[in-house]
């Protein structure tokens, strides 16, 4: 699992932060990328990575800000002319689709592909046999969801050559083995699955919320995560303006990451006040808080399994 | 007057061309500039000039494939969120106003200013003490304009030392004068504006199309223009897929701005499939037929007064 940001800014686009978007590529679990929000030149800056239009098989809208959703038709637009013919869906909040499809619509666009609605609710959205999706309502100044994306643990493997040493004979018993079962050999000896099986590997957390006030929810939703992804519109100095508008501080993350015992907080949603020189500052303001916190800019791009965050523009 | 081209691109937007988009600016006539079609990322683009959202007080839209609008709610928020306060007209075609009005109201979007939407049809659709704006229908998949945008010839100046030295009182025929009429002094001598006035400065005429075949509507609206800017969405080897798609080639623009006599020809709305090295290719193809025609690139910028083209990006 790999997360690409497309854009970190709060918004209007800037000269260095586009309006919100990131990319959770599931390239190597499921061969698919998820993407989160969707503002205005978010299929410009896909163009700047390697990430391809026809892969990203679902959309979570967390509300709908216009820096949140005005990049939706062009892509999907582009997803259909670049070869998409997968079905692809869209969780969003009431009143997404008839937009989505009112600009479909004007515009004459006809899609290779169908998209399936999911208007969101709180609670479970997705399930299959290797991810859980669920959401909870933030406290914005519009209906805006957050996300909490779990990997379900992965099967130990089988080690084979073990197997054998212990007399187990090829067929179905190896599967039955491998699927956690204990079995019994034809002499009657007891072989239990624990024995041939390397341990489980756990799957990941990861918590991507929405424009929000430091609240309850995000802590729930941030619970044990891998990755927080928590926005930081606001610093010490304007905490009365993320009280007004329904944003939160650099510290006000920090201190979701921290009382949901999280791993790691990338911080996102910047304001174009700060220049590139305040940045350090309410990074390491943060880290006071939580140690782990980062503040993250367009297309940056953070690997899982390297635990690293790649810095591919300097700008 | 001055013309700065946003996005260049044809469709879809590209590492080097973004979707449709240009500005006329008029500061030194009206302190206003126009905005043609409005494509996803206009407001980057312009972020990257020096306009101000603000100062463009009319939007033509030529027609509403997404590639030419799709950027507009997005700069209509910025535009209030940047101090915005004065009226804008939008002119477009039947449609635009209710996606418009979609838009904003599904993304709780309250601007600052009123707009005025104007459902284009053809002939005059504005005239003031300055300027006057035309359409013709052109030949597209969907119904779409051309633009024909005529400055008035500037009144004469006058030379008021000369006027006293005719004899001429200060007072209320100096300005009779300066309105072209022949006044009569106290002595009864007759004394002709035009002996006092210098010559009507002729106003320029420009040309925006939107995407169209070959057709004699555009021909009719660059007549003696100034400037023609003429889509060129592909060349003679892909003459077949403009016919199919309701575009014209290279060769096609550079026939309409002959047969209008026009002074130059700007070529835009260029398919992605053109690499940088065909662009001289085109460019020279085009000349053969209509030896002032340059294709153009995002950001460029042409000056009527000094009748240059400055390459701001060199991508």
């Amino acid at each position: 699992m790999q997360i690409q940001f497309l854009g970190t800014g709060a918004g209007m686009p800037s000269k260095f932060r586009n309006t919100s978007s990131l990319v959770v590529k599931l390239m190597e679990e499921i061969g698919e990328c998820w993407l989160f929000d969707c503002g205005e030149a978010t299929q410009h800056q896909i163009i700047k990575t390697s990430i391809k239009p026809r892969k990203i098989t679902k959309i979570f809208i967390t509300h709908l800000h216009g820096d949140h959703i005005y990049g939706l038709p062009g892509f999907l637009g582009s997803r259909s002319f670049l070869g998409g013919d997968e079905d692809l869906t869209i969780y969003g909040p009431t009143g997404l689709q008839q937009w989505v499809e009112a600009s479909l619509k004007v515009t004459g666009t006809y899609l290779t592909y169908t998209i399936h609605f999911v208007e969101l609710s709180e609670g479970l959205i997705f399930e299959n046999d290797s991810f859980i999706v669920e959401t909870l309502k933030l406290q914005h100044v519009v209906e805006c969801y957050g996300f909490r994306v779990q990997q379900k643990a992965l099967a130990g493997k089988l080690d084979i050559e073990k197997a054998h040493l212990l007399g187990v004979p090829n067929g179905p018993q190896l599967g039955q083995l491998k699927n956690g079962q204990d079995i019994l050999l034809q002499d009657g000896t007891l072989i239990e699955s624990t024995a041939v099986l390397s341990e489980p590997q756990q799957g990941f957390i990861l918590s991507i919320l929405g424009d929000t006030k430091y609240c309850a929810n995000a802590i729930t939703l941030s619970k044990n995560a891998d990755v927080v992804i928590h926005e930081a519109t606001f610093d010490k100095n304007t905490a009365q303006l993320a009280a007004s508008y329904g944003h939160s501080t650099n510290r006000e993350a920090a201190m979701v990451a921290k009382e949901a015992q999280a791993q790691l907080l990338l911080m996102n949603h910047i304001s174009a006040r700060f220049m590139l020189k305040d940045l350090a500052l309410l990074q390491s303001d943060a880290q006071c808080i939580f140690p782990q916190s980062f503040i993250v800019q367009d297309l940056d791009a953070f690997d899982w399994k390297n635990q690293y965050v790649t810095r591919i523009a300097s700008s």
